[in-house]
């Protein structure tokens, strides 16, 4: 059973062309004029683009003693309902945890998933078995980036000798450690004092957090990573501060990306002054919300290629769980949705007001993250050989975010009343066609695991560099004898 | 008669992979495994990538009263011999001169090239005829840059409000401006102090143009293509301060291109206090080479994308013409070499050290300014139904640079004795085999010419932002009477 | 007749003590405890500060066929009511006019000033005269610097090779020139277009002279004077752009200085869209008000020392004159008050609020700019042999700023309503008490020219460094024949 | 028994004057002409100056098993014979020790000081007992300043908590941080690496702390110290990187001062490549010296005012404790001399040269710390009822730079061979003749402790701006219910 998207614009993160797409076992095998098909999904006035991947979610993960709500079930269904077709999430060892252990419970929770994903491992300890098992979890499991958590002290976060550890063993194993660049010290001590002045509203949550507080984390992380030789991803880059320090390094040749999330893109700390606490409290999530300064930051950062990739951090958390923080903002599950929302409101937003262009809306949502996470051209293509994972979008189509419509499990939507256009038509999975015009017939557990290799050209090449200016001995004739 | 380029590995802007190239009437018409074709090529340990294109060239171009030595017969032959298969040279009409002349001339010039080529326009004077020109120029002739000179003053260089206007005239026809950035009232006003004080060898000539003075007029042309609502590529970008310039306008949003010379990367200004006259006068340049600091710099802004092009500025006279400032440098003809040894000498320094990946490679000397120049994928691509502007580069060949045997007209060279690697194995040009190692068969006239249309993607993204945040009136009810 | 200021604090731009200051003759004669005069004036509670300079005023400033509502008289009385006791203005020469002739008038216009005075020297126009004149002005008449207009084409504007002939000059003759930095030819190209867009109102003027065009001028007129040897000094820096240039000449070890106004400082451009017409015209002045992330960056300027003085640009023009410009913004005079509302506006938003200490406070309102034109300690100090210029400052004296009891002879000022401490108990202008608790007894004609010797020890210092860097021609043995 | 110093110029941090001084019980009574005394000290054709404030000493320092070599008596003749008379060293409690105990240990070696002195106060653990004497320290024993080392790891190195909790508790008290700036986790991790790699070398000492590992300490710090609310003073600023950190810090209003060594200015990094293992071994300190890129950037920031002070670190180690480190250089101690050649060195390349005045040298070398560390005007001034700390600098003696002939206690000198001018024809402390001429008349004890309040201004003010801006809490009428 073939199927040919016809009459469609193809474009991908460099072109934009006329071409129907012919598929086949999952895969994409024509791309060209007139071409036929089993079955036809008709493309005409529409966009044919590589289905969005979304490198930064946390579906069913533990938290505070409770689960996000958005399961790899119902997380996966949300992300094909707005055009994105294969997810990245985190697994979480516990400290002390083998991370061969942890990844056997992802393995199982992600059973479920609809659509492709893929796993970061996240390194939250550190000691000779973490050191040993990154190497099969890199050369066996099919996972070559590690995310470190600069914040969340007591309980993800890992201390500067033990970065550079990883960033090190990252270094030679050929693959990217990512960071959650807070400084997770400073985010404690200030909430406790936060606490102890009597500012327990969700608006303390983001005082705890001000942008300095990330700027430096990100630059900390990054002088790291260039002093033990890896490449670098910084998460959910949400500040001028933190975007400056990407920049400053970049500048000097380092190899160092940023993720904006659409969240920071488009609202704002005005939210956690919201009179209603629900309001306010279902937008917390850290990094917070920040202002208009930040996001013309990192808008800039999108057009010029500073930053690199949109992401949701899709932490999905209802109002019950969140109340749990009423007394104490610190209580509040950090987190928010965004998996279904992400393409249309940055279509809406960046590629309808000309921020951005078309190719560089596909980069960002999809093919610059395939490269950096060594899955291109599998992912984030339309090109022959290919994954058929691709999203029809039509500009035309428009609709007003509700939670009301969404497929996510949670009773709200950050995005609330925002007028979106560029939905998808369709959206296929593998070939599977899981969304149609709003009707979703995803199928649990179609959704396969990605692997992915190590040694990326990035990588390789800032190796090579890396050897090259390695510091060498002075060579002295005549040193004098010891102790004189 | 179809040509196969058999066993090689295609490298290009963003992927590498293992794959067989058929060729047919000067297209690519078929890409993957185990092709075959009337002509085979044989790629076996070599990568196949898109030719390279010098987006920077003053073929036979009057100055100072002579021409350069390199025309489009000898100058595209060099281009062929080391793997650059289409030049885009300037038009320059002289002040009044109607731009449709000038273009008449440079067709002629033009019509013994042996590769592709395009056309920038230059823009040295003012007035409706430009103005009206323009359009035709866009619209009918094919050309979509066009160029302004900051320095040369009393020659080639333009004014602020000329530039706004122009800049403007770029933006409503969907063309983008670039700039020759020095400060030409300041470069003329050090000349005549040096030469006043007795600095009158080709070392002065370094002085009268630090790398202030090209910050400065970076800047300032980045001011009036934003206010204007143009994009602005930067040609030479030889400094940090240039440099800085652009990765100040790129934090805010601003569309702005620069573009390094391979001779800036690699040689640096002592150069010009060589005790040979001849040694130093042959390396003068505008802007001249500059230090290491400088060179830093760039490598930083191709890795990071910063910078977008590696070009030549390949405006070669020889010796003798040189010698035409003796005494005052000032006489001294601008202009070096490098047509031939951009590729080579951009892979031994750049990819042999791990500095870019070889898929940055591609993407700075071929595919970034395809597109920035709207030909792309006709040119600087490897995709089915793109020109077949194709080379071969064997990775393990290699050859010390040298004036003795070089395809450039003139009779030394500024990178003479340096050992290069990456050289071709082939050269295509559309289809057509002009180099087989080191053997030169290219073919006068061959060379056509590239049309190119105007509102490439990013031109018409910023227009729209611009449209969008344009000045509106403030809405007022009672305004006083005039005078009171 | 002696007298004493007794029982207060003196603050000076480095020291807070408690003291007596004796005066006689107009100069300080004395500080110390228990002093004794003829006279004495009680400062019990009170900061005893060297008097307000501003560096930057237009009284009865022709302009647009009008003349500035302040002239000397009236505005050196506001100068005095709020503290100010010395004003720099501006000679304007007509272009082509004699500077001498031009000092003429000015000497003739300042002959009623209250308050002491000094000029700033304007080239508006270059040629042998101007250059022989420049001497004369340094070296006979007192005045060590020289005004240069980016902006005002048409008018008092000079290019970029007349600049560095100027800057040239000034570094000869160890003066220290000044630059209004706004691209003159940008202003008049955008103002033309909106006006012929219809946006004729006075915001259109805000839209017509964006903080890039600052920047741009600002960043250019740095790096001329980098190359004539000159410090530069910039008047009303109102915006980050402008800032950061100075702070990257600053960061390259450039001799540059930084003027921000007060009512940059507060106000911001939501007052240009002001439903009042009068209201926003009022307020028109070049530059134009900006946002609070401007002022912000100018706060933080003063604070760190990379911003110097705070002026007022003082050039009032009444709503009548103001009306001239209904219609078309660009006919709107340009200029607001501000002289008798400086200091205690930066007190109450800068002292009151910590954002700069009482020391910055008399250095960026007078120390500093005593020093940078060499008048210091003549002005600018209170030391033992200074002029007795004093503002005794009541920090708990406070009122609420308006027309309606202002020195000024305009009909409304800009920071009406706003409240404000710090006022003044009295104001001594060499001694003269001119005011004592807001009851004004200044004197006609008291004020005298401040003569100012050039060759500042900044000047003299940057002219050693510049000439032991200047470039050297290399010595060569054999250099070729010419022509061969 | 008065003195008077005849017939000099008194040049002060922002005067230059022809004064005569008088001096009375060991401070200054009078300035002015014609003064008579008891005594005359002839300064004719020199300059009378504040004596020079080493803010960095570390005199008989306990380190790696040995004590530096130069004690308070040895070290303070040093500093006397080189225009020093104040020193500020550094009380080291050992991790746990009470800062009252180690306060008496420091207070009995400083007994033989031939100079005045005053102390930091390190914190080098945390506690509620450091917590608790921070008080007592700040409050009654004369010390308002806190040194905090990032770097040497497992020895006096605090961690981010620590350094909030300290920073704050600074700002509760007034008192002023200051940080050793190095990454002590990445300088043990490198460390560790470059012996096992073989790099056992002195040079591998300054492999093992390059500038981003300063520069991202001092962007943390920084941080820190914002958010806790407090200023800080980042001592021996060596590089670009951390010059960086800190104008970004000033450029938002912070309030941070930066320490560069005469050494970092001066000396570079190639030293370390000496083929002579003592050579490089003596200049082994932390940081180590950088490149010419770096010295002009500490030039810059002297001459702009984003660097503050000029300072040694003096901790000198003799040849033979330096060979500790044969085979290890981890196991060299860290320290040079320099408190003798400050003030010549920096006379001569960076007065004699231009590059800054004469009064910004007595700035930063006198002055300006005065003021940060609250003792000014008692010291750092030449004014009536300062201490009589003065050098007589006479501008027109040389001498060569040779440990033949220096004062402190060790067999070499950095500097050695450099000519310097501008020594001292006198030097006093508190009125006492030290030095005349070359000749050392110094007595061991005459030094004093020179206690310092809290609440300097800016930390005053500082705390001002903290508080308005403090984070409050929004007010919410109806809060839903826990757990729902």
């Amino acid at each position: 059973m073939t199927k040919v998207i016809k009459g469609g614009t193809v474009v991908t993160a460099d072109l934009t062309y006329k071409a129907d797409v012919k598929i086949d076992g999952g895969v994409i095998v024509e791309i060209g004029p007139d071409l036929t098909g089993d079955e036809v999904l008709d493309a005409t006035g529409c966009y044919v683009m590589p289905g969005g991947i979304d490198p930064h979610t946390h579906l069913e993960m533990p938290f505070m003693g409770t689960y996000s709500a958005d399961d790899f079930a119902s997380g996966t269904r949300a992300a094909l309902a707005g055009g994105t077709t294969m997810v990245v999430d985190f697994c979480l060892p516990a400290p002390g945890e083998s991370l061969l252990d942890a990844l056997k419970v992802w393995d199982n929770k992600s059973a479920r998933a609809a659509c492709d994903y893929s796993f970061h491992m996240a390194i939250t300890w550190w000691g000779e078995q973490v050191f040993d098992e990154m190497k099969i979890i890199t050369q066996e499991k099919g996972i070559n980036s590690f995310k470190h958590f600069l914040a969340y002290k007591g309980a993800l976060m890992v201390n500067d000798d033990e970065l550079y550890a990883s960033f090190k063993r990252c270094a030679e194993l050929g693959a990217t450690p990512l960071v959650h660049a807070e400084n997770g010290d400073v985010v404690a001590e200030l909430t406790a004092q936060l606490l102890a002045e009597g500012n327990t509203g969700p608006e303390a949550h983001a005082y705890s957090r001000p942008p300095q507080v990330e700027g430096e984390a990100t630059n900390r992380a990054i002088m790291i990573a260039d002093m033990a030789g890896a490449p670098l991803y910084v998460v959910h880059t949400s500040c001028e501060e933190s975007h400056e320090a990407i920049r400053r390094a970049k500048m000097q040749g380092k190899r160092v990306w940023g993720e904006p999330l659409i969240q920071h893109l488009v609202l704002d700390e005005s939210e956690y002054f919201h009179e209603d606490w629900d309001h306010a409290a279902r937008r917390v999530m850290s990094p917070p919300f920040r202002n208009k300064h930040h996001q013309d930051s990192l808008w800039a950062g999108l057009a010029s290629g500073t930053l690199s990739c949109v992401a949701t951090d899709h932490c999905a958390f209802t109002t019950e769980q969140k109340r749990n923080g009423i007394g104490d903002f610190s209580k509040i599950p950090n987190g928010t949705g965004g998996l279904e929302d992400r393409l249309p409101v940055l279509w809406t937003t960046g590629v309808e007001t000309g921020r951005i262009t078309m190719n560089e809306f596909v980069a960002v949502t999809s093919t610059n993250i395939a490269k950096i996470l060594n899955c291109y051209p599998k992912k984030g293509a339309v090109l022959v050989g290919a994954d058929a994972d691709i999203i029809v979008l039509d500009p035309n189509k428009t609709k007003v975010i509700s939670a009301d419509t969404q497929a996510s499990a949670i009773d709200y939507n950050v995005f609330e009343g925002i007028e979106v256009s560029g939905l998808p038509r369709y959206v296929l999975s593998r070939g599977y066609v899981a969304v149609t015009d709003g009707e979703l017939t995803t199928k649990e557990g179609h959704g396969e695991f990605v692997a992915r290799d190590p040694n990326a050209t990035v990588n390789t090449a800032l190796s090579k560099w890396k050897e090259l200016t390695a510091p060498q001995p002075v060579l002295r004739s005549g040193i004098p004898a010891t102790g004189v």
